[in-house]
């Protein structure tokens, strides 16, 4: 088959590789339909995450057909039309038990697995570990270019955001950066279309370059609060800028939840801050709440498809991945790729 | 001046009584610009309530000017526009430095005093303990005719029902009864509009009798949902039935928040919902929200004026309570009363 | 194998039945090296639990020995050490996937299936379906006189009571019923045991037969107090007067837990109630806690070998019964059944 | 009457001022019968806050005696036995009534003003603003000795610690810094006393200098837990070593509450912390649990006393000045200040 392999930073081929094949009893192999970049990915090819090795084939998130199934697995059957998450879960260490996959024991400490410590998904097919307990069927009524964003984007701004952040029914909200999982944080917390203004405002202010937020902006949302700032801010980016910029418009009292991918430190304004009565939260998704959201895309409450603004097949996977690179000038949010 | 009072069970009469005036240093005297009829004052006519002793003024709720202040008042002069709220508080109880001034051990045990314990707010003048930590000043942004829903209706069912019954983003909510209350819970949930179906679903479960919702209702709102029942049942009536549909309409793990007031015991079917996994929540209202809603008030977010179907002025009280006593008869939620 | 077999309200017998046997890929065999009676299999020998039907065999705890592995199984082994617990989970369901498969839409819609939907563990062996995700190896530091506890009664006490309960440090809490269950609720709280007087009166008050309980004693525990009642009230009985008694102990704004296991409706005094701002919690236990709890039994802080005050054979098994059933006459707490 | 003013960096003075009086009408003058000093008073006279202007008395902890009272003040009378507490509360403002009132909007925005924005506490008398719903009364059974920490160490460590936190029965708990407001933080998690090796752990490891705190320290702290850390780790010094050491120790999913006052930002190693599911939470007290700590401390439940290691009188300030800025090499916790 091909599938995207990376060679070290910096370098990337769509190339031939040994077809996926069932290694586990509790293995299933599925056939990608569609898959997706994450910005993460972006992150691995420029050589920031040191557990990625070269030959790695990269992803971690497509919608795909069962095409075999371990021994173990009851659950799918080939043919089934399954969601594969960025967080593959065992199901029965305590992590799992407790509905925090994200740092699920067995597959690694770490639920990520794909395209990080094993075979990843923009590839013609892909081994699924664990996957009775990982795999989500996907209902007729939720198509391919809906479902790719629940892999990872959208639970990732509802699990990491909005319900990190306890975002309640009457909060005002603030998220800085507009970008795929910032705008996933904006769907899910739904509700608050009715202040038009606000999320007009929040979705104009991620949409600007994050070096350009300024003292200014900082002081306009404040003062479109009563004052002191927003209930929940919430970070979608991953640069220290952008953390400070979320952490100065909460007001006493509030949470600021992390989504964003940091590489580097942030120096945190603590001689500030620790008078502030905040909660700083971050994490990894742990995709639990994918049940819901499919739910949720499936009854149209959530336009999962409007984050897919370009479409490429498989042998465009280099033109895909520059156009994702540079989102911004592309007007790009997420991209689509499929079979030719 | 001239005021309702209470003459023992089904007997009322707008008469002329001492005019409101200072009797301690925190009190102030407010000159009642709007006021309005809550379920409980029914209650409180039929007798139900034994601590309202003959005599007493009625009403709970009033939106007003300031006249006079005692000399311990700072925070308000004459001549301010002021929100009456339901709850009295000391501000220096262990209950109301909590935030939960509902049971505040200062007034009374109860922070529900105006009406029941002391002269109400169905008069042309009515006398304000506690004034500093109790009044809250009405912004000009906000009418009356808004306002005077922020003394009860709108904290009760965004406190008890929508807080309480811990509503988050992406939680499917069932309202049962569409009176003032459970309106008050749905507009102050605010979020779901986009889920028109099931609201309207609630809007309509509501406004029928509750003695007529069947097994047939449950069932097509079991349905609704993924076959297991709503995240959040909101309980908006105070009869044995309602809480028993709302209880059947909540899937494990759910929440039941019961808002309604209660005059008899409701047999619980502890049998089948012991294993349930869910939370009972009841109580009475805080208050300390009117902050927050005054400012969705006043920046359009919550259409408040649009729960007061029928205006009358104070002479018209008898046909005021007659229209409240049978609102749905005459399709109407709550009635503003204003002084001719 | 010899197995307690259920013949109908009344009637059961310690008798010779096919051995247990793999049915299923992800079936394990456990030989049964120490079991235990629950209040609930009482319930099923009176009939009270229509589910439950002739032939099946009894119990939903027991710790043992793999001896049998499904071709599905990978993180058991024959000979390994296992706790069985009651709760029986897919990991893979919505309900599994959120941390609460009390209520796992795989196995049945209820996590409890052993001794009532499945053979159970009163028995030389047992099958454990979905057993990579249900059970657990149990450390060489405790004991199978210890582990026993950790099936049910302990993750009950401190699962549906303290956790559920949101018991915090400061609380006062009490525990209405000392059986296993409500001491399991105190050994978790663990925390308390400074305030020697008010467990030791919330043991003794759970002690005497729960129909003695008078509103003399609800005095007493809210003069204990400050005279409102306890943060947390905890119900580990199962009958609408101890139910009632908890309800009575609580402060405005607390948590009644109720962990019993109610037979027949319970009629809740709404009236007083509805205005008390309380919460009150229920449900099945999830056992996701044994993880914890085995590290609290291991390193000495919950002295679980305590619960076990009676000791008795396989084939004494009738003896078992009729003491557990007599337990306050024979100062009976659990009893701990093991092969000759 | 004398009392301690700064006059500068490093400079201050036990000198005599002008006697404290009522200026408002909701104020109380109160006779100091006990204070103490904090490490913010440390922080105040090596000039790090900005706020605090030459000529003002420090100090913002005291029990004493109400010796004058202003004409609003009903609650409060000449001779009364009160504790003066850190934070100064309106009652009224939307952050009081949600039972914030670190940050009061009507006493500055912030709630600790006494020794900051006006006059403090090491004084022989102190004009207690807002006096109703700021001061407490002490009980009979309640020592000046005991009741001085509650005016600012037991809560802040409580609430800030133990609550911010979200501690919960069967936690695994490390206080990083075992000074004044650590012990309080483990006096008032109390209940893990039968862990006495983790807990002397703590203590130990927090009587070390924060600088000589290693990554053995963190790999010894690690290794007493499962592996992954502690539920929750409490910061209680302020400097950025500790934070990060505290940050360290924390299991992925678990609570980091930072206590200690910072006066430098801290660099956070974000890019390690993002994936790790945790959650830091920081803050000023809000002094909202004294009612429930002082009858802790009456009950005999916390021996708020031990926290007292050295007596002074009045005219031995800036002996006692000197003890408490070397309180390691003095073996000092708390200092109790006397009038001679």
């Amino acid at each position: 088959m091909k599938a995207l392999v990376y060679h070290g930073p910096g370098k990337k081929a769509w190339e031939e590789v040994p077809d996926a094949a069932i290694q586990e009893p509790a293995d299933v192999v599925v056939r990608v339909d569609t898959t997706t970049i994450c910005g993460t990915d972006l992150h691995i090819l420029q050589g920031d995450v040191a557990a990625v090795t070269e030959g790695r084939i990269l992803g971690h998130e497509a919608v795909g057909t069962v095409t075999e199934v371990g021994e173990a697995v009851t659950g799918f059957a080939p043919g089934d039309r399954v969601l594969v998450p960025a967080i593959t879960k065992c199901g029965r260490c305590a992590y799992c038990q407790r509905g925090m996959p994200s740092h699920c024991q067995t597959v690694g400490g770490i639920g990520w697995i794909f395209g990080h410590l094993i075979d990843g998904t923009q590839a013609e097919t892909v081994r699924v570990p664990y996957a009775e307990t990982s795999l989500y069927a996907v209902p007729d009524s939720v198509t391919n270019e809906q479902a790719i964003f629940l892999a990872d984007s959208l639970p990732t701004g509802y699990e990491v955001g909005v319900l990190a952040g306890q975002v309640r029914p009457g909060d005002t909200v603030a998220v800085v950066g507009a970008g795929a999982v910032g705008l996933s944080a904006i769907l899910t917390t739904g509700l608050w279309d009715t202040n038009k203004f606000r999320l007009e405002k929040a979705l104009e202010f991620g949409a600007t370059d994050a070096v350009e937020v300024g003292p200014a902006t900082v002081a306009e949302v404040i003062a479109l609060t009563d004052g002191l700032g927003v209930d929940v801010s919430i970070e979608a980016v991953g640069y220290p800028e952008t953390l400070l910029t979320a952490a100065s418009l909460v007001r006493p009292g509030g949470s600021i939840a992390n989504i964003g991918v940091h590489g580097t430190p942030v120096e945190l304004p603590m001689q500030d801050m620790w008078i502030q009565n905040v909660r700083l939260t971050m994490g990894l998704v742990d995709t639990v709440s994918i049940p819901t959201l499919l739910k949720m895309v499936a009854s149209g409450r959530i336009p999962a498809e409007k984050m897919g603004t370009h479409s490429f097949t498989f042998d465009q996977m280099d033109e895909a991945y520059d156009v994702f690179k540079n989102a911004a000038a592309n007007s790009a949010l997420k991209v689509v790729i499929t079979p030719a």
